[in-house]
């Protein structure tokens, strides 16, 4: 499988996965040993950020210079780019991807990566479309339980929160239904259930699923997936003020999960998970993070190869 | 001629812009084998832009990059440099002067550039002044022209749409003299035509040129170089709204131009080109975006040397 | 003193200075003959900054890269970065430094650094936090006096303008006891005193001091240290209005001081430092500003060793 174009997990096959997961684990010792592999030496990546982000931004910045690469960078393009004189999204690809050897982009609208990769001369990266998908997350989400529980396979997984606008939940459950055995619970408040599009295809592809509004879901699963509730995606802070806090992990939820249960969160937080578990060995979310890292720099090897 | 800053067409001659096409050759074809000169080693150059920009910043940054230095840059410095907290744009440079080798500055006011060159201990690049200059713009203008049409000299050139605002046609009016046997159309409406300074000097210099409200007139030109309607010049959205799309270009239009035209557009556009005609071989502007590079790459090349 | 964080003047004593200061010495001849060390080679630092920022951003990122590091940047980490979500500094920090090998932050809250420090896994570095401090502002001030005095015990100094939110001069007056025979003039409207926290010490010490609001107490300054009154920590325009141009230095003044005081500024000045006074020799604030990039590359050399 030759890659181009990063836009939507429903492009990814298993064995795919298999290699991306053993190049970040290559990675990852690489860095460790202070022998990271220069592969992207002398090649540019241009990131081109329509939203606000920290950890996606950074992350993929960080990984194309730990390959010995350059970036070229927008921080706030909504603003500071041509789209503020009215540019579209496929005639600022056209021209930055002449500039650089890889574009990351993360936008509003759902369908803007797509088009991106539609008229880039290079390959694009979707690093969020909106409330659509943000592939390599989930890439990295994927590798997180790999790494934290030895296997994908078999798992029991609770997704919860607001799944409706949880981008990382989209393409997480495209994903899922490649690896055997699993079993996932959808825990979201009624207003804020995942899409239909994400889990019809789960049951064709024999996913076991649920979806329910009860918190106590989390108490039988291995993997319990917090997110956070968008407030920039409501229509009105009456909305948000309803839906937010809905389901909060602290210390007193602690006791109830399994021992070797391992929580994850994309992050940012807001509350949802409480920070006096976070030393708690089943905190997983600042190594999910860091894996980021890794996953990143496969990933940006596998486009500029 | 040595050069030091860039900041107005009228500084330079046609040995220098031989020299400086040259050199983008050079640097074109190096890029295409994959082995770029790395001339600007451990050299720093500085961004400065208190205006948006896509094209113009980052292909600087690549350019800078691909010659082997680094980038200190602000995306928004009207806002988050110290300019926010009062700063004049001479102490500003003085400054960043003794941390970069080269400053390339956009900023809103007409003699930003012209002031930041007096005080900068070291060269000064005009990336936009305002409604004033944009010079590197009009270089990779003219180097487009020489590359489609394999020269400069006895081209037809028409100059259509807001040409009182647009600064990359005011620094082109200045360079077009350089040549010989020129013959420019202005087309502009009546509110929007290019002001006394820059086509005064033509005529004593043996240009002919016609100021026309009458878009006909690009159907015998060798170069249609289109541009947009600067809404942010505008001092009411009342005006503005009367004055955009005054010239469309699409395909109803292509079939009265020459053959061998050259369509060009400094980019973003907002309408004034319809996307139905990009994949007419006589479009030229996503190549001329990409010269940019070139041109730029020699430009830093020069002023670093 | 082994170096991990930089918070706080607090933390400094003398010796450590001292070494700064030589291996600031050492980076400026390195950097003049064109050599300076790759002892950032491979390394990454990030600068978080959700203040604005032109100064103390660049010349960091420009010393990382003259030490042949790379740098990951935010310059609107208020708006654009995951704070936008709301997330915790706490969290940022823990995520970043998993990126980056050094964090250098601005922040508008006081405890922001420190905060920070006690999160990341890689050394912080102060760049300013709230009315609070700003050491590394306070290492260049005290090697520029150095510099142009050759010593800096024995020293009067008079401290100049908005005492009560000018984050320099705190960080300043809690390394100004370190040396011997100190003599403190604070200069300032009774309603921007220097808080009590940062001169009780003082006394103790053994440093001579006083508080005034008569502006000729410069005229027997070695030093005369002006500062900006600082519009954006005042809670209406009028008070704003009331406190600046209190004090200004312009020509006039200029002969009634020592004539071989050197007057310092932080920079950015907004008229309280006339420009007629640049070419004073006495005028040393953009040789003060230079000396940011020199002492910042031998800081960045010390925490990254």
């Amino acid at each position: 499988m030759t890659l181009r174009h990063v836009i939507s997990a429903e492009q990814f096959d298993r064995r795919f996965l298999d290699g991306l997961f053993d190049d970040a684990d290559t990675m990852a010792a690489a860095l460790h040993s202070g022998t990271p592999p220069v592969s992207a030496c002398g090649r540019i990546m241009a990131t081109l950020f329509y939203e606000p982000s920290t950890r996606t931004r950074l992350s993929f910045e960080a990984a194309m210079h730990r390959l010995g690469g350059s970036v070229i960078s927008t921080e706030n393009a909504r603003e500071f780019s041509s789209a503020a004189k009215g540019e579209t999204v496929a005639d600022t690809v056209r021209i930055v991807g002449g500039y650089a050897d890889v574009i990351v982009i993360r936008h509003y609208e759902r369908d803007s990566a797509e088009i991106a990769s539609r008229f880039s001369p290079v390959p694009v990266i979707n690093a969020g479309a909106g409330a659509g998908e943000h592939p390599s997350q989930a890439f990295l989400d994927l590798y997180t339980m790999k790494k934290e529980k030895g296997r994908i396979d078999g798992l029991k997984i609770a997704l919860v929160g607001d799944l409706l606008h949880g981008r990382t939940v989209h393409s997480l459950a495209r994903l899922l239904p490649l690896y055997d055995g699993m079993e996932i619970f959808f825990v979201s408040p009624p207003e804020l259930r995942i899409p239909e599009e994400y889990v019809e295809c789960l049951g064709r592809k024999g996913v076991l699923y649920n979806e329910t509004h009860d918190f106590r879901a989390v108490e039988d699963a291995d993997i319990i997936y917090m997110t956070r509730v968008q407030k920039e995606r409501f229509s009105s802070e009456k909305k948000y003020a309803r839906a937010k806090n809905c389901y909060v992990l602290g210390r007193k939820a602690l006791g109830s999960l399994k021992h070797d249960a391992v929580i994850m969160h994309p992050l940012p937080r807001v509350g949802e998970v409480s920070p006096d578990i976070d030393s708690d060995q089943r905190a997983a979310y600042f190594r999910q993070a860091m894996n980021g890292l890794y996953v990143r720099m496969a990933l940006l090897k596998h486009v500029l190869s």
